[in-house]
């Protein structure tokens, strides 16, 4: 018996990278948290201490930075494959990069009507991501892009039930025909695709899962993931696989009756923990393998 | 010489009461965060245990949901004027009573460009807040009323310098005549009324200061607070005194020489840790007196 | 009417300055989070933008790093003397500075049984604050040193009730003659003096405030805030005054009647939102006055 | 090509279960953050919203309190083996089930150096943490126990060097043979073996990997890293894995240069972001597979 390394990964996590474009008056702006992380034989730092093979995180941030000049960012998915094909094609050590970035949006000013040339406040709603792999040398090289947003906080007043449920000794929950259902969801959508328009895809594809969870009568939560991962599937042949993540941010009806009120779906407590969660991946029967796609750069421990 | 009890208060905090108004098809959501907190002669209960005086924290919370059906909420303002008002005539100990509320904005989803009856989106962007104080009985009552708003994070790519400053032998800073500002707005107003369209004002006097900071050419950013203060008491002869509280978000532009790039204003490290932080108010020199509008149920300690 | 400058302050907040000392083979480590503001005629700053008599935070944040190695920190308390002095006395236009500090306590780790010279975890628990404002120049300079803790979650099992409190309409409390008592305390006391032993008077403040938490019966934590208070002023005449502030962080006894399960004060739930806050001062009736010792940095608005 | 669901689990997460021993006047207290989640045939909650199969979350909940009482706490590696054993032997539909722990440690408080029956502050340092899963029934029944923790953090301000790494072009980093090191780590060990004296291993784990990082001349962070997990592995038989996570919490030297200081190491600005991560596996050559223990109840999106 040996004791060995086994699966390792190390990287820059979030640099925090603000690109202006500042071509005409109108300016744009890009801001993002970039995170990138390296595979390949780096054992010796780890058994012996050798550095000879590792590139510094430091210059991986640096290379974030330089890139959102020399690059440029027209959007997360092509910033993360220009950076991720840089380090697996130029930094000869490096088998498999994996770049993690979130995107905050900004919405112009608006004055009397008429947008700010360079004023923006923060959207503040939810936050885009992105994750690329890039796997291997020439022609072997594989590829995969992984869209999400995190954060997005949603709610319906009305329209969902959570009844007909397996009931044991420990079950004192009643059935509802309707309460009312929030979460701040997570979802992520893999790409069989590398060319994409991608600013694009990203608003169709949050708008299809709003509008499934707004017009879904919905039996469970379980249900309105199942139907907003399929509407994306269904919308997009690019998308091979999604992935939902949704914390059942529970609203208990509030007990008004010591008070000889009514409460009939009208106040309610909006609790903090602990919280349902529902997780659950939706996919074609003939997705193709996915398996570093979903390796997170923070998943391995 | 004796050792003796000094200002002091008590109360529940954060209570997250969600009001829903469904009297059509057509929902209303009001999304708030309430605490409340008393003043009196509450002596006994520190010196020697005694509660007879004292409503529990537990009844306030109780009352801030069922005020919520019972008194509605048509705004922060009018539903904290409505507790405060309460507990100092109701309560017989309460002397003086504080409501502060904070408000998360939501708003509702868009599907085919129509918005839906009853599912939202949180809007993300800043958290209006409101912090209403009533003192005194009968004839006598005091009534404060204070609007704000927290976590407004606004910037703009040029029409900021910092120049001209004052040196000393730890002064390394270069002056600058065009840089990124932004900051993340706290900012508090105070009325000389008591009855308003709470709602209407408050989204002015959000979208006077956003202009100020977007189009004031800014040589500091103290001036620029000056100048949104200023602009909303040029509006509002009902608003006596504002408040700003301004963190300067650095954002640094990254050194790209070593990589042989330029970086003309375009790329920027974002910094969290440390930040300029400038406070500011702004009043009339005839505003009435403030005093107890600005003791904020945490800030004793 | 005129719209005027009213009260503001300006300065660099949360300097991470960590302070090793290596005279030796056995280090020393003191780690903080500084902020400084700065009070004086700063009006032209806010009203035309001309920065003249500005002192950058950019140069405040070098102060405070500089100052760690010229001055050293000794306590946190006798460091913010340091950096409030130099600004009164050596930069012309501050007419008051205030220095607040948090600093991050770390325990050397042990090695069978031995403290070892250079490796320490940080200790967790509580975070040790002071706050020093020096007002004036010359001979009418005015000095106040605030010490204090934050975030010292303390907990008793017993010992604790809470009953023959006032009942309204929305009382549905019941009163109790044994629970679980617990917060997450924050403490600041006001010295008369500003020669001491910092450090030894911080422990011995500590443990005076722990022990009466610990022991005092208590019929509610207004009387157990009282009692802490009390001792410490009644343990240090150079302590004119002492403020609390203690969120009751509920923890409710669980039901588990419908399980079968009898539940005599042994299963809770720690809830998070709301929470009482009972915040007291405890003083002297001939302490003299307070008023800047107690002006935050990030109090104004 | 069809579209189906792919893995999913649900449960609930962070249920703040805190339990007294009260048995003799000296009380006992474990204080713990449990999530619970489930696996097996749910499919047709997700496609057609038929929730007969699906125990309520809320019975989850309902379970993690009822078993701090029916079973006690001895151990959260021992509460969490009762837990999932309970939903994979007694509720049907569960073929699976994933216990994720973390507690927080109370130390006794001290006064005048004895130890306090019933009052205690929060030790604050690192979160102990455990992952339980069981799969399968009857004789084929699978049991994985993964140890851990996270948030211990922990420096050294000698003793650590970072050279002779590989550069490229974007590499400005400078060599050096002396700095701070500091993380704040993650760590989690997969036992063999499901009957241990969970609470002395733990302590011994964590003495273990202190020592290493104390003690170890270090090259880089993942030369630390490694000895960790070897020397754990070298000590317990029973743990056939080590996973660490190691952020590189940079302790920048701060350049005191421009005011005539020098700065032998002695003052640092502990920078917030980036930071580097380490990501690394120690693992036995002839280790028994692994595959559920690491997959994490919140990892699947």
């Amino acid at each position: 018996m040996a004791i060995i390394l086994g699966a390792n990964t190390y990287g820059k996590a979030e640099s925090r990278v603000v690109r202006i474009r500042r071509d005409t008056e109108r300016h744009e702006i890009r801001d993002l948290n970039v995170s990138t992380a390296l595979r390949g034989d780096f054992a010796a730092a780890y058994t012996v201490g050798d550095q000879s093979t590792v590139l510094p995180t430091d210059s991986q941030k640096q290379t974030a930075y330089a890139y959102a000049k020399e690059k440029g960012i027209t959007s997360i998915e092509q910033y993360g494959l220009d950076l991720a094909r840089h380090y697996v094609d130029d930094v000869q050590p490096v088998q498999s990069a994996r770049i993690e970035i979130e995107e905050y949006a900004w919405e112009r000013v608006m004055i009397n009507g008429v947008e700010h040339d360079h004023t923006w406040t923060r959207k503040g709603q939810e936050v885009r991501t992105a994750a690329i792999t890039v796997e291997g040398a020439g022609s072997t090289q594989q590829t995969w892009v992984v869209g999400g947003l995190k954060d997005l906080i949603i709610l319906k007043s009305t329209g969902s039930a959570f009844a007909g449920f397996l009931t044991d000794p420990y079950t004192v929950l009643q059935p509802t025909s309707d309460r009312v259902m929030a979460t701040s969801l997570v979802a992520k959508w893999r790409f069989t695709e590398t060319e994409m328009d991608w600013d694009t895809v990203y608003a169709d594809v949050k708008s299809i899962m709003v509008e499934r969870f707004a017009n879904l009568h919905s039996l469970a939560l379980q249900q309105t993931l199942f139907a907003m991962g399929k509407a994306v599937l269904e919308a997009y042949r690019e998308i091979a696989e999604v992935r939902l993540s949704a914390p059942n941010k529970h609203h208990f009806l509030y007990d008004l009756a010591p008070f000889g009120l009514e409460n009939p779906g009208e106040v309610f407590h909006a609790d903090d923990r602990p919280y349902g969660l529902i997780q659950a991946t939706v996919t074609r029967d003939d997705a193709p393998p996915a398996d570093p796609a979903w390796d997170s750069f923070t998943g391995l421990v």
